[in-house]
């Protein structure tokens, strides 16, 4: 945790992972985090990954660290009200409400607006249009399914990462700064709506892939190859499975020489009439042609041999690894990463959880701090933030409206 | 275009996705952002997809759309100063410096720091300990490619989406916002490291995968199945493929109901003693249970014939479609979405391209900004930013330092 956003409060009231995820990053950053939550938890509240033997979410717990939760009814009315007076409460450092509730529903903008003319929503969406849509729905129609796989292989194959919803949370999360910049400038509020389905067509025009397509068709599905450059998994002679990468002059150089295959690779070149060193158009083109070369060069030797001259020669490569190998034996990653800490969570596991995945550089990197159990801090809030005392509390308590 | 970060100068020297998307969303969003390009351009200005019979990268005009750009010799020291001084001339609106330059180098944020002591630098990198990494071999370290595919076939397979990189870009705007909201109020300036490597493993660890790898082993290869819940591609009696995926028990009705399976899955809940609606973990368990009845109910009907009974049910689907597809008929992602805006772009070609993933509610959307020409905005620079005179731009492009 750094202090970037220290002194910030955000109201969050959203489920699964792009809303929480955009939530995670501000309090990672400093930002106080209150959740709403309801009472028993929302619908991702036992989402799997689950804690071996128990129904508590390995995922909810990984995706609100460091949060504050104030549990509520919020299907009653008396309880919709407390949360739109707890995300609408003054200060030029609050007014930030971050959700993934429908546009319409009791936390529009609108309602939020009649209470603080100056909120700040960022609401995160399926489609634009208020359709339902989720990371996987969305990518099947954008048509990244008919790339991925084996070219062998003409099944669409789905992404195992939820990686608009990823993006959505940081892109969410600048957003929500963004918007405070302005605010702070001029005293404008803002509504921004950020679905999945402009994630992912936004982010498919700015890769190029968009006027790619209006223009040449469909990217034929290519395997593991890298499209445009030179980049493919080798199998070495003990059978592990590397991958590496040569998109620049450099890093062509680096792995034609630290595979040895200068005298080969110039002999290509002289029979293409090509120069691959400064054209990575032609190393996929002609890849067909240069991969027995590397294939031979890797069964030849184990991947301990090549790692140091790999790293002597800035090659760009990895061991294809399962996360379990990676989380219980890669330093750089995981075992030594001091970006995690091991912490003990509210399903009653101690494990490592991540903070940020920045560093500061030169600044302490703080407490990865655990998720709140539900309800952790109701009477905190209802009373600091809404000013309730605690017999008004314990009404609210009595009648079910908080837990 | 929206003006949330309007008036705010921001210099980029950044190639490949991650800083350039960076880039591309402050300057989206209203920054000025200018790009010190080498002459001639960088180790991206050819990276494919190219423009139909040409070497202009339909790749690097996406990335730096509404961009400035300074073309400098960045190999010279004279090019160099140039460019540092850029990066940190004075204002209490610029400052903020983007790159993925290498921490030692000329770019460092000590010599950044020495010229202006409240620089914020935002810095994208492979690994964290400088280590050459790109997008797919950081994601081979982690394990997804190992998780990714068929279930019947064992080999791994990489992703075609950068996500790392996307990811990386909208978390780096989101840490360069977040940086200046803190040196607006406290003068404090920032060097703030994001490596692909710590994006990819504190993703994992905010989803509940690290903990599920340190607590429970690998997940296996599960094709195209949701995990933890209902989710997968079927085929339509027209041979079109959906996906759906019911996650709520909300989701799940409506699927259940507009296929006609409430009596087959109430019949299978009672043989199983299980209750699939609030319970999405036994959607998962017994998913080769519930499988063939949804195959048999999807190869009876028509993707036509589901359509209307899916949005009626609110059913979170799509259908399967390439990207060739998408971009010529789909009205709500690309050919309606006003997301696009059809401009000429450097490369000659006139297409339609994205702003902004995030609409802001009733606020003006703005032009879509085409990426410059290098060198467009030299003289601009150096004479507003730098206070060079004419003569003295004439001596430096005479002399081959700018262009």
């Amino acid at each position: 945790m750094y202090d970037l956003l220290a002194g910030l409060r955000v109201v969050e009231g959203s489920a699964f992972i792009a809303g929480p995820s955009c939530g995670l990053h501000l309090a990672q950053m400093g930002a106080e985090v209150i959740r709403f939550d309801s009472i028993g938890g929302g619908p991702d509240y036992h989402r799997w990954p689950l804690a071996p033997g128990s129904d508590a979410s390995l995922y909810w717990e990984g995706l609100n660290k460091g949060k504050k939760s104030v549990a509520i009814d919020l299907a009653s009315p008396e309880g919709r009200e407390l949360a739109l007076a707890i995300a609408t409460a003054p200060g030029d450092n609050a007014g930030l409400f971050l959700t993934n509730y429908p546009v319409k529903g009791f936390l529009s903008h609108e309602a939020l607006k009649a209470r603080r003319a100056d909120i700040i929503t960022v609401r995160v969406m399926g489609w634009a249009d208020g359709a339902p849509g989720v990371d996987y729905t969305i990518n099947a129609a954008v048509g990244l399914p008919m790339m991925t796989g084996p070219a062998d292989d003409q099944r669409p194959v789905n992404h195992v990462l939820p990686a608009w919803d990823l993006l959505g949370g940081a892109y969410a999360a600048f957003a929500m700064t963004s918007a405070l910049l302005r605010r702070r400038a001029s005293g404008e509020g803002a509504e921004i709506r950020l679905p999945l389905s402009d994630l992912a067509a936004t982010s498919l025009s700015h890769i190029g892939q968009v006027a790619e397509a209006l223009t040449g068709g469909d990217r034929p599905r290519i395997g593991n190859d890298l499209f445009g450059a030179f980049g493919r998994d080798f199998v070495c002679a003990d059978g592990a499975r590397l991958i590496v990468v040569a998109i620049t002059p450099r890093q062509w150089a680096g792995l034609v020489e630290a595979l040895d295959l200068t005298a080969p690779v110039t002999a290509l070149e002289a029979e293409l009439g090509v120069a691959f060193r400064h054209d990575e158009g032609a190393r996929f083109i002609h890849r067909h042609r240069l991969f027995p070369l590397f294939e031979g060069a890797f069964t030849t030797r184990s991947a301990a041999d090549l790692q140091p001259a790999f790293d002597a020669g800035c090659v760009t490569w990895a061991r294809y690894q399962s996360l379990n190998e990676a989380v219980t034996s890669d330093a750089r990653l995981f075992t030594e990463n001091p970006q995690f800490q091991t912490i003990v969570h509210p399903s009653g596991l101690t494990y490592s959880a991540a903070g940020t995945a920045a560093t500061l550089a030169g600044e302490p990197r703080g407490a990865v701090v655990a998720a709140p159990r539900l309800g952790q801090h109701t009477e905190e809030v209802l009373s600091t933030i809404l000013g309730l005392d605690s017999g008004a509390i314990a009404r609210l308590h009595d009648r079910g409206l908080v837990a």
